[in-house]
């Protein structure tokens, strides 16, 4: 009677136990998705990026593109690698909602999320530093800045950050979740 | 006698698994001492960082420290900021030590180092990304490289790149051994 007890305190134990996981993994689908679609549309927003002045002389033709800054390049593939990893990581995500008690897919989440991780915040910040340079130039070291110039490739530059930082806020937030499913099984 | 069998199976499953576990606590202090002297040898070699040339007009001196550029500023804001969280980490490390089948301590440290790992990738490749363009500079938008004049500064803020770069190896490391611990408790 009393082993017979202390299993049924077990097992109501563990359901809800068992239900926060499953929340959680569903959670973890749902933020791959959105950092997938955050991260993707950066790519595309900042790989369609080219201005032609209208205006030109003889032999020149004022004209930006992304990859006039190697940057920019950088931070097109960071983020096209972390959207195709988000998109080979979601099979695994699947995996982790079927089966919420599975814990090595879940490690092997977090190790690979966390260098990603890395990734896209050394793409989104570098970028970054460039769009400050371009929008604001720098007197001291006689760069100028490029956004007078430049308008629109100025403002898609910069507003294809924001896929990119809400992709790392996002990421973040998958890592902790990652850790309390960790804990909690 | 069964029973006793099974106790004694359990235990000896969890005395070597406990010592891993310890193992791993005393390597993530050992990286985290490491982490530590990265980042404040990148702060510190960043932050005292200036150059004067040898030659200077009747109204300018040609000067160059490391606030003129905001990006290495962040840098070394960021440096400071990991190397102060590494040693308020220590004593939670220490505690895993000891306490080596401890979860909840693990979990806080995952949580805040994933934030950390962020904000000192950031800082690194934003300031990796300015040193690039100071030592190339680019034509396309007119921005000199500021190396050839500034020959020492260019050196000391591109050495100075390195401990932030070791520390976020070490950090991946870190986190990888977390997610191991708390697999394997």
């Amino acid at each position: 009677m009393k082993a017979g007890g202390v299993e049924l305190g077990e097992a109501k134990n563990s359901a809800p136990r068992r239900g926060v996981n499953r929340g959680i993994s569903i959670l973890d689908f749902i933020l791959r998705l959105l950092a997938f679609i955050g991260t993707l549309g950066s790519a595309i927003a900042m790989a369609t990026t080219n201005e032609t002045l209208p205006f030109f002389t003889r032999f020149i033709r004022f004209r930006a593109e992304y990859d006039d800054l190697p940057t920019f390049t950088f931070f097109v593939i960071a983020n096209a690698i972390v959207s195709g990893y988000l998109i080979l990581s979601l099979p695994l995500s699947i995996f982790n909602i079927i089966r919420s008690s599975a814990q090595k897919s879940r490690i092997i989440l977090v190790i690979f999320d966390t260098a990603i991780l890395a990734l896209l915040t050394a793409g989104a910040s570098a970028a970054a530093a460039i769009v400050y340079l371009a929008h604001k130039g720098n007197a001291r070291v006689n760069w100028f800045a490029i956004c007078q110039q430049f308008n629109s490739f100025c403002e898609r530059t910069s507003a294809s950050l924001i896929g990119s930082f809400a992709g790392i806020a996002v990421f973040i937030l998958i890592m902790v979740l990652s850790a309390v499913a960790l804990y909690r099984r």
